[in-house]
């Protein structure tokens, strides 16, 4: 095996193994590094895991409404066992997919740590070990770090494995916690929280924010703190969490907030209090990057300040989404190609969050667009007023999209309700295009669907909606 | 009440009320006639009914799955009135909604037949009849036909309410029938073939044509028919169906195909084989008004030849679909009004199938782009090589898209699996807009979503997927 590559790789996740299968589809001899599990967090403790998961929750949500839809059943019950081992073997089985990819592309793949070893003329030196010693020092013009992230751990909320869970904690119970305290209302947050309830916990968030979801547009905040609320969520917004005193078997706390003081103990604590980059032992300090806080910085074709070194997806900072790693990681090595890739525009990057009711965005909120200097023209369209939604028993739900009120463009769109994460892509392509309300009241949306109410909020925004 | 008006629109489905919401907007005086349910077939008696049926049945499957996903039940039952009763709930729901709509909007609604009854000058006469007697003559300068269709009736396949159904009767069973024979594999004969396939009947659809689903792609039609019989149904293609041998409660038949000819006794025959416009009784023998087989005759701007007389949705031609009713309904008005809609564009209406997988497409298919000379790329992407499809247990579908080869247009979509159905439109925004494969590969699909199928099989068209 050669140890000189055009293009080496450094972590196999959404970004990583997407730099290497592209570079390869360009014709490039690529070798990629991964310490851990190829498919990274989000293939493997994350996006796809969680999602296993969160199928499951609304599958049990879904037995407890039968008779709304004519059905009934005795005994209701379920083995976590067997969720958690669908969940597993679900990441298992895509991480061996990506492994297959890998090798059909001929991309070289090393099972260790990277480290940047310093410069043999033009090109970088990686250097990689395993458990301690160095097994390999290959060589490339290009290396692209694609490390990731991981959980912030906070002082005092330090997750230990076994009453304060971490996401992978989170995704492997072995019981289910009666009593849950989720710390932070992101997206992760947020999941597992719906998740635990709709598997039966009472659950409990602290945000120390003034709303959930503080990436969404308010209303959209609003409305999905009232359907966690209706479903029997505790929510505590302003939370400032006291010392967690664990006993045993169980955490016990005080919650802070404008409402004033609760005493709460639980039996597990989540915490998801955001996103810090892997930035550490790459040997960066031996290079010209720049790390601002705990990520590299780059320009919009993911170069950092190093000639022939770049950074994707998360180490590269926010957002903190698989899907922007996949596309930085595909910008970056075609710039590498010498194609002429367009930078990714932050605005049109959407975002998800896999509760029940689903939320999905892209753009600006109305109160950023305002900020912006946009004058706006905002619509909206409720779920209850559509017949798809209405026939499906899911009705708790909206759209709200912000556009330029003198050039029409379509400048924010938030969706809040079932299939939302299916449906927001078609905003997407209208923001990518740079496509108005023009375009969009004259596309047919078919029904019945869910996403008419897309059209109708683009309908409500300016000569009016039609079913309300 | 004036018996003048500024337009008048003959029924009140989704052509003939969103005509008069428009109008209404528009400033415009409007009667609307309508003989017997407000919100048409469509809402009372199609779309949104077997959406809640359809509902139901899925649910049923679900049951069915339970120990895929980690649950248990015993015991598992439905009570067919409630099911039935809750589809008649939601229609009857909806169809309050739009009275409700039409009295907001200050439309003035008659409950009876309309007939074109002459002019009166610039003005054209309508009577209107109830029970056989006319109950008010009313006038504008302009009239909307939207009388819609009805199923056809063919001779010896004539529905008798009790052993041969049709929409109606399919729609309200008092009890399951044990075996089943749909003739016509459209969307409406595979809808219901779905519906009691998932609820438990023994299915066999008898299809004249060579292939299930005529209308699309013959990939797409042959995954169809083989995911359907996966599920147990028996499909007949090329099928002569033989006389209806009806006893007191079965039918028995002889149907001839090229693999011989089979004996068949069921409880039930549901007969979906097509629409027939409702051109009778409206008086049009008096008028210039051209009809085509069971069809009005009308221009892009839905104009019929006698001035000021227009027709939209099913009473003006295929295709039958709803929300080519309701945008035909908007261009019409808005032309009277002097405003400047652009024409419908018949390849830019999606078509849905609310079957389990869904199907649902727009444009051309691959072997009608070819027949309209263009040289074409041609991207799929199955499912099963999606996470979200897996997460979801939802791996039986595939996205395929036609692409001109020199301009990068997209000239069609086509899709089946999960949710497809609200995924469309993603596609028919990119084709209302004249989109290129260029914007789709730029736009960020979000992970984990099925949707992203719908990145990779463009890539797959041109660079290559990444994922598969």
């Amino acid at each position: 095996m050669s140890d000189t590559f055009d293009l080496i790789v450094v972590g196999g996740g959404p970004g990583g193994y997407v730099a290497a299968l592209r570079a390869s589809q360009l014709g490039m001899n690529v070798a990629l590094v991964e310490s851990t599990h190829m498919g990274g967090v989000c293939l493997n403790w994350g996006c796809i895991p969680t999602k296993a998961l969160l199928r499951s929750s609304e599958i049990h949500h879904m037995l407890h409404e039968l008779g709304n839809f004519g059905f009934s059943a005795e005994n209701v019950g379920f083995d976590l066992s067997k969720i958690v081992g669908r969940s597993r073997s679900i990441a298992r089985r895509m991480g061996g997919g990506i492994a297959h990819l890998l090798k059909k592309a001929k991309v070289t793949t090393f099972d260790g740590r990277a480290k940047l070893a310093g410069r043999a003329g033009e090109a970088h030196k990686v250097s990689i070990s395993k458990d301690g010693a160095e097994i390999a020092t290959i060589l490339a013009p290009h290396v692209i770090l694609a490390t990731g992230a991981r959980g912030r751990q906070l002082p005092g909320l330090e997750t230990d494995g076994k009453l304060i869970w971490g996401a992978r904690e989170a995704m492997t119970p072995t019981e289910l916690p009666k009593r849950l305290l989720v710390i932070g209302s992101g997206a992760i947050g947020i999941e597992f929280a719906s998740f635990y309830r709709n598997m039966g916990s009472e659950v409990t968030i602290a945000e120390v924010a003034d709303r959930i979801l503080i990436a969404e547009d308010p209303e959209i905040s609003a409305m999905a703190r009232k359907s966690f609320e209706k479903q029997g969520m505790k929510i505590i917004t302003g939370a400032k969490v006291g010392p967690l005193n664990k006993s045993e078997n169980e955490v016990s706390t005080t919650i802070e907030s404008a409402a004033g003081s609760i005493e709460l103990t639980v039996d597990r604590v989540i915490c998801a209090v955001g996103i810090v980059g892997n930035v550490e032992d790459l040997g960066l300090e031996n290079t010209s990057v720049k790390v601002d806080r705990t990520h590299i910085v780059v320009d919009g074709f993911c170069r950092t300040a190093e000639p022939g070194l770049y950074a994707i997806g998360d180490v590269a900072g926010a957002p903190w989404l698989a899907h922007k790693a996949s596309h930085e990681a595909v910008i970056c090595v075609e710039k590498i190609a010498g194609r002429s890739p367009h930078q990714l525009h932050p605005l049109n990057i959407p975002g998800c969050t896999y509760s029940r009711p689903q939320i999905a965005s892209v753009g600006m909120s109305e109160e950023k667009a305002l900020a912006a200097g946009h004058k706006i023209k905002v619509g909206r369209f409720p779920f209850i007023a559509n017949g798809k939604a209405v026939a499906m028993g899911e009705t708790d739900g909206m759209v709200k999209t912000v556009f330029d009120a003198s050039t029409g463009e379509l400048l924010g769109a938030h969706m809040i309700g079932a299939e939302v994460t299916e449906m927001i892509q078609g905003y997407v392509i209208a923001r990518t295009s740079e496509l108005t309300e023009a375009e969009l009241i004259e596309t047919v949306f078919p029904h019945p669907t869910i996403s008419e109410t897309m059209h109708e909020s683009t309908l409500a925004a300016f000569d009016g909606a039609l079913h309300i």
